[in-house]
């Protein structure tokens, strides 16, 4: 019978396990031009932390004793759509759970990229295009600028790392303990913050001391205040997540914000999802510096449904290096 | 003998009469390609408070016991360029002192339009130029957009209201006090928030129901967290100021920089200095809303050089409507 997780209560700050629940889903006959995907990996995302609050906001909130979703991949198992057969490779939306049953026309077919499939769920699909279109696109970065990049060993951070190399910036990142950090370095970037050795301020001062160009924020708090007083004229911060806020509720205190006026910053929010127009160019330049040996993967892989919310929670907790997913 | 106003502390907060000195200057003979200034206007600006502190800003700081600088304007008594004959109304930085010496190439003759002469220190100057350029190039303000403006019954803010509705936009300002709202009411805005009257984020929730498209900031604090909450969907802020942070020296506390992802909302500091090369568009949009009957201008105005200091501070507790003005 297959199962999805629901949530059971909306979270206080970080979501704790009894937050959430694995129930069995009745059996779903298929409609016409529907069908059924047996799902082989799942997607965990930062971003789901925000659907779990009861607000408004720019996708709607997960809804109580309901199947949660996300992204996930898999392998079509009964068609009612004659353009995706059984035995299709699919992605879709309809994740947390180990069975999905959605009209075909919310399935896309896996890209012809050779790539473990589960690098569709990341550096080659939502958190890969984010990285793409936020560095280049939302910050305008180009060659020869220097790149601050927070959670830089996550499954986005890492990603701008190497694509900031590829385009011939200098970059900065930072992530939490000598491993992760150790793992960053060892993707190109120029210098490492480790956050939790001290103060995030005080680091980037050092590391860049004529300043940064671009911010790439995924967690805002102390790394945003940082980026602030580092910034250079004309700096671009483009604001991906910010974690920190996501679960503490509470506000951002920020010493530098004034620094937005004489240093003439640009801060812009961006969704991935408002740039997929390019998504073709993102696929032929990440094709190109994966065949130039540009780009390396990491995966943090959970193994079975049972383990999906304990992957999501080690989102907030420094857990992840490079992708998490969840093995179905 | 020429008299100057200096810096003789470096104020913490709010500055204090105490902080300056005002001081006889030095008979000074001109040099080749110099003039000499009778000052009969000086102007006190909010971003002063920023060259007294002694940091590293997009102006130097001023240096303790040597004259001030700032906008003014006056009559060429003396000159030794033929360029800039005696007798010329001219505007220049050299502020806070009742007579100026300097070369004929740091004076600017007034423009010609017919407006009293202090006009280009405030809505056909300076601050008038920061309003025009934030509201249209910086924040892309449109017809049909709705606009909120901070200290809008200051002499940027009650620019950007006449500007605004002279474009066929929708403005909610907020002001402190009865009067001043009653005022920047009557310049045109549809609707006025008064600050000192309760919250500004619920205030802007009910003026703004739907959400804004533009935020125009002059002064940071609670004004940016309401902004931020109100912000409607690719909303574009325009940084010009933070009087709340130029004092305090404290961290600005905001609840709801979060919607920047969301909204996608663009946040952008600027300084007018950067947008000169669209002053004749100013001047051409400005004379022609002048002459059809649609910009109002008010002045505060202190008499006497001695008065200078207490007009700056009056910029900081609500002391001005209009254009903060000395004349000599």
């Amino acid at each position: 019978m297959p199962r999805a997780w629901t949530l059971r209560a909306r979270p206080k700050g970080l979501p704790q396990p009894s937050d959430f629940d694995l129930i069995d889903l009745p059996a779903a006959p298929l409609s016409e031009g529907e069908v059924r995907v047996a799902n082989t990996w799942l997607s965990v995302d930062p971003y789901m932390r925000g659907r779990m609050n009861d607000v408004k906001s720019y996708v709607p909130p997960f809804v109580l004793g309901e199947p949660m979703q996300g992204g996930a991949l898999g392998e079509v198992i009964e068609s009612n759509a004659p353009d995706v057969p059984v035995g299709t490779r699919v992605q879709h939306m309809l994740g947390w759970r180990d069975e999905a049953v959605l009209p075909a026309a919310q399935v896309q077919k896996l890209p012809d990229i050779d790539v473990p499939e589960q690098a569709f769920l990341g550096q080659f699909g939502m958190p890969g295009m984010t990285a793409y279109f936020g560095l280049l696109q939302v910050a305008e970065a180009r060659e020869g600028d220097v790149v601050f990049v927070s959670a830089a060993a996550g499954a986005v951070g890492s990603t701008v790392v190497q694509i900031a190399k590829a385009k011939g910036m200098t970059v900065i990142g930072s992530a939490g303990g000598a491993e992760k950090c150790a793992w960053v370095k060892s993707l190109g970037a120029d210098a490492v913050i480790d956050y939790k050795a001290g103060d995030v301020v005080q680091a980037l001062a050092d590391a860049a001391p004529q300043g940064i160009d671009v911010y790439f924020d995924n967690v805002g708090g102390d790394h945003f205040d940082a980026a602030l007083l580092a910034a250079r004229l004309h700096a671009r911060f483009a604001i991906c997540g910010m974690i920190d806020i996501y679960n503490e509720g509470q506000p951002q205190s920020l010493k530098y914000l004034f620094k937005v006026i004489g240093a003439r910053i640009a801060i812009k929010g961006f969704l991935v999802g408002d740039h997929l127009a390019g998504v073709a160019d993102f696929y032929r330049d990440m094709g190109e510096w994966l065949a130039a040996g540009k780009l390396t993967r990491e995966e943090t892989v959970h193994e079975g449904l049972e383990t999906a919310p304990q992957a999501f929670l080690g989102l907030f907790t420094g857990g992840n290096r490079g992708k998490m997913l969840v093995r179905v």
